[in-house]
């Protein structure tokens, strides 16, 4: 297959990690969220057993998250989304599919429930800002919504445990999948969870001080050479395997959560208030 | 500055024109509207000169078409821009910035009117189409929200008007600027407008047919020859010197219409509906 470049302006937006991975000598890029997104140092095949086998750092800030807040923010979220959130607790993420009127799939991003009516939602590739504020202006909720200015770098591989412990203490390793909590580096604090776009285990730390982050993100590589640390990006093959979905690669707007095989997100019989609970049902009773 | 390559995959969506263009030699692209947008063939300072002397056709795909249908799809459209457009005609394009209700800039489309409830909005980078959903979901409106399925071909150049006479006759001279109507070509109908995103004039051939349209693709090209037509790309240099702004280079959600310049398209005098009147009216009081 022919290659081509990449024309870069400001439109796609850099990352604060862009200059240190293209020191690192950073091949390719996708775009997402507007965002570039690293795709290739090596070559795909080369990185797939190397985040099998070994740690690496990818630059994910293209997880845009957008932050909902105030009094509605709640049922903002819960409008948005075919999954009941009325049993979330602060402390958890949630992977949860964001569906419009009709039913069709609008993004399937992961969700930090940071308080009662704090949420940020940490997007896939469409504009939930957008879709957010629609609702909430069609509705009068009281809510702000914004794009908060956070990256994010996810430490994936089997020795991402071993690594983090190094640097956060052995408090990390007792993080559970798909949940966050605060820790700090050089005393500063992170969020970090226990997730990541790879089945191979990891962390992924929300960096909103950019001064830090970088700090950090040279002490990881630092630490890391034991651990045989690489930079990286998602890997098609490795999450294709493992089963993870890409939004706007294996699903559409056009289509539904049942096509998508997210039946057991799909909560049509609690009483919370879905903007598309209608069509879903519809398209239960039909059969899909 | 260093080149970095393009990874496609699915989630960036080529265009029924990318097969035909990169046999003519496309290098590079950019990702717009989540879809491929050609950027260079030769280099820009050439394809620059050659945009103000000859003709260029280019695939602005990427432009998508947002189709707002239904009784309520004026008021939609119109909540959604600061410009008043009651007074809006069948047959007209119309540049209008988009807001949220806050008065930031959302997008920048031009918004064709097809009948009195059959808006198309031509959009700019950012997903308009769940902006638009999520405002009709709040308000419970009577719409059909959609992405047509329709490519644009841009005619652009001094020597573009007299190309497209060759092809489609006299008719098509008499255009104006932000008109649009129905030419003919082999008995098929393609709506073209006056229209581009360049200084130089030229047309925008909307498709809607894709085999007429990559048939059309090629005619223009052995036509073209007499008028050196050259594959091109909406060029950085020239929209600029040209005053064209362009979403995500120029402007962002953080930016209000007064500072984009748009003084004349804010209508807070109107009685119409807009979704960021009163922000707008803030902020105009402040002082911008």
């Amino acid at each position: 297959m022919k290659n081509f470049y990449i024309s870069k302006t400001r439109r796609l937006r850099s990352t604060p990690f862009t200059k240190k991975i293209e020191e690192q000598g950073v091949k390719s890029y996708t775009v997402y969220n507007h965002m570039l997104l690293p795709t290739t140092f090596s070559n795909v095949d080369e990185e797939y057993l190397h985040l099998k086998k070994d740690v690496q750092v990818w630059d994910v800030s293209v997880q845009r998250e957008i932050e909902i807040s105030g009094k509605d923010a709640h049922l903002l979220v819960q409008l948005m989304t075919c999954r009941d959130l009325s049993k979330t607790k602060v402390g958890n993420c949630y992977y949860v599919p964001l569906i419009d009127p009709n039913g069709g799939m609008v993004n399937d991003p992961l969700i930090y429930k940071l308080e009662d009516n704090i949420w940020r939602v940490c997007i896939a590739d469409s504009d939930v800002l957008l879709y957010a504020k629609g609702i909430a202006a069609g509705k009068n909720l009281n809510v702000k919504i914004f794009e908060a200015n956070i990256d994010t770098m996810a430490v994936q591989g089997p020795k991402s445990f071993k690594l983090m412990e190094e640097i956060f203490g052995n408090e990390i390793t007792k993080l559970k999948f798909f949940k966050y909590s605060f820790y700090k580096f050089q005393n500063k604090k992170f969020l970090i969870s226990r997730s990541g776009f790879s089945k191979q285990g990891g962390y992924e730390i929300h960096v909103d001080n950019i001064k830090a982050g970088l700090e950090l993100y040279d002490h990881l590589f630092e630490i890391g050479k034991k651990y045989n640390i690489k930079p990286g990006a998602p890997n098609q093959a490795e999450r294709i395997e493992g089963g993870l979905l890409s939004y706007g690669n294996d699903m559409l707007i056009s289509d539904n959560p049942f096509e998508c095989g997210f039946e057991k997100l799909v909560h049509l019989n609690s009483d919370v208030d879905i903007l598309g609970k209608n069509s879903l049902k519809k398209i239960w009773d039909k059969g899909i």
